[in-house]
């Protein structure tokens, strides 16, 4: 908070330049105090080592359908690898084709944001791989009937023994999030003109693109969304100056409230990360608007009390699709056969 | 069914040999005379000629849930490349989350199939990929919505011209339909055990599994599961001999009869290709039976009015895992970005 509030205060005096900031920084300096490149590879996990095998499991569960009651839900339903590891729903539809509260963060880069889930109540992609799989209006299951699924399949029995060779017991719930975490990490998209022009290449990005930088860091929005992801580093109230709309914020979602039960966190959620974000609409935790100017327009007025005029707003914009890196190319795994012990799928809803 | 009915009266007097029918062919001869292995490489399509552009088209499209109302099923939903093209439901479930009238067939293969579904209502894979993508029980989608969504991107528009460069308006629901033939073609499993068997490596079976296809050939199996997919080429009546019970052959589904109107198609169905069987329960149209063995027991009674004893019926299931083959490695497409020209998805039912 002190930080955007400092921010928006300097950047009255540096506004209109573009490349220069108090006389000093030229834009990539500046930049580069705010932002880091997406690395080429996955990070080391602390307390989590990868190895082959373990990113071989986490690939296969993450697209598992069989860890859903239904057998018909995996991680993939929701973060699906061919839509930027999000879905292109309002928010998402689990069992029963119950639509669920919040809009699905994209599984890509998401190791590198300070926690997990809309209110953060995850602190790592371990922890959050173990929700979803819960919860009933996503895939609805139970950790005891995942282990039962995944003892009957041999291969994922012999799978967990390799992937956790010190353990006497390797089949467990945390060992499933474990490799999930391994392979999630490796979802990772580098190389987007951004990133080049962090690195140094200016002419990676176009006029308008570096105004829209420029825009972007001297208007405020830095102040939320820094770092390798630009975002999911912290808690903000949404409409900390100006309320949005009751559909864009609904009134019975008070976010990370819900989780801290603090007063000050009372419809605050974590400013997502905006890595590849032209490529995952709708937008924020309600999923309710689906044009990517019209939210930099919303977030200017509801985050930081600016109305942006419509040159600032596309500029913005264009600077946001420099986001936009590298896709991941992922295998389909080949799963492991059913077998007689596998439980068969349960569609119906608890209570319905 | 002649065929049939000759095959079990001249299996009485060639049962337990195993090795020699009448004295004069080998197992190997004679399962040459009914059956041909898995190609390596997917066939020619008459009127659809295989290009790469066609090819990465029809991947796509495979993957794509946004040719559904929904945007959340696409064809990977019920015939999932990880679960051996199919879904391992009883009966697939679609839009609205309902559940359709019958089991998945595999798209696996299915290239070699005289005609498509269970009642054979389509003549091939292009006729067949349009069912389900206007089904209101599967994606609920029309031909013109799919063509408003398909045109939204520029991407896809530059494939279906690139996959289809003669005609001025490529972008076409039957070229939807054409593009994906030619990616199913490829879902191919060869090198299965029987197929080195059929190649002539005699080895490849098993001492139970050679008693097993022997079993299979001379009890009559063989009369309906014959060619390349071993079925997949004829109707028959399903209880020709014996009725199953109720659940097994819902009485509402009258299969083939639908089609045709002619009352000696009444309850009959496509004989389903027996390849890969092993990896896809449950069996039957109505995806009553989860047991491979119990369903070898239940076809004995049903269509060849024969009951199996246990050491028959286990050697034909151990045969029947011999029709496992190599499962294609497929790559997880990158879809193109969404644009606000994009259909939103819908997610209720008409009349819900």
């Amino acid at each position: 908070m002190n930080l955007r509030t400092l921010t928006s205060f300097l950047a009255v005096t540096a506004l209109t330049t573009g490349l220069a900031w108090g006389g000093q920084e030229t834009l990539l300096e500046q930049s580069r105090s705010y932002f880091e490149p997406i690395p080429t590879s996955a990070p080391e996990l602390k307390g989590n080592p990868a190895t082959p095998e373990k990113l071989l499991l986490g690939h296969m569960l993450y697209f598992e359908p069989r860890l859903s009651a239904s057998s018909l839900i995996s991680c993939q339903t929701c973060h699906n690898v061919g839509l930027a590891g999000a879905d292109m729903q309002e928010t998402s539809v689990g069992h029963g084709w119950q639509k669920g509260p919040r809009n699905a963060p994209t599984t890509y880069n998401a190791v590198f944001n300070t926690a997990q889930f809309w209110d953060g109540r995850a602190k790592d992609l371990m922890e959050q791989a173990k929700g979803p799989v819960q919860a009933s209006v996503e895939m609805n299951n139970t950790p005891e009937q995942v282990l039962v699924t995944l003892n009957s399949m041999p291969e994922y029995v012999e799978l967990f023994k390799k992937s956790f060779p010190k353990e006497k017991e390797p089949v467990t719930f945390d060992n499933m999030a474990r490799a999930i975490e391994i392979f999630e990490a490796t979802l990772l998209t580098p190389n987007a003109p951004f990133d080049l022009f962090l690195k140094g290449d200016e002419k990676a990005l176009s006029a308008e693109e570096t105004q829209g930088l420029d825009f972007f860091i001297n208007k405020g929005c830095v102040g939320c969304h820094s770092g390798v992801n630009m975002g999911g580093t912290g808690y903000f109230p949404f409409g900390v100056v100006e309320k949005p709309a009751g559909e864009i914020l609904p009134e019975g979602d008070t976010g990370r409230f819900q989780v801290t039960n603090t007063a000050g966190d009372e419809y605050a959620f974590r400013s997502p990360p905006l890595r590849n974000v032209a490529l995952t609409p709708p937008y924020f935790h309600s999923g309710k608007v689906w044009s990517l100017n019209e939210s930099v327009r919303i977030m200017g007025s509801a985050q930081l009390g600016i109305a942006l005029n419509k040159e600032e707003a596309s500029a913005i914009t264009a600077f946001l699709k420099t986001l936009t890196g590298e896709q991941p190319v992922v295998t389909h795994p080949v799963l492991p056969p059913q077998t007689d012990q596998t439980p068969r799928p349960v569609l119906t809803t608890p209570g319905v």
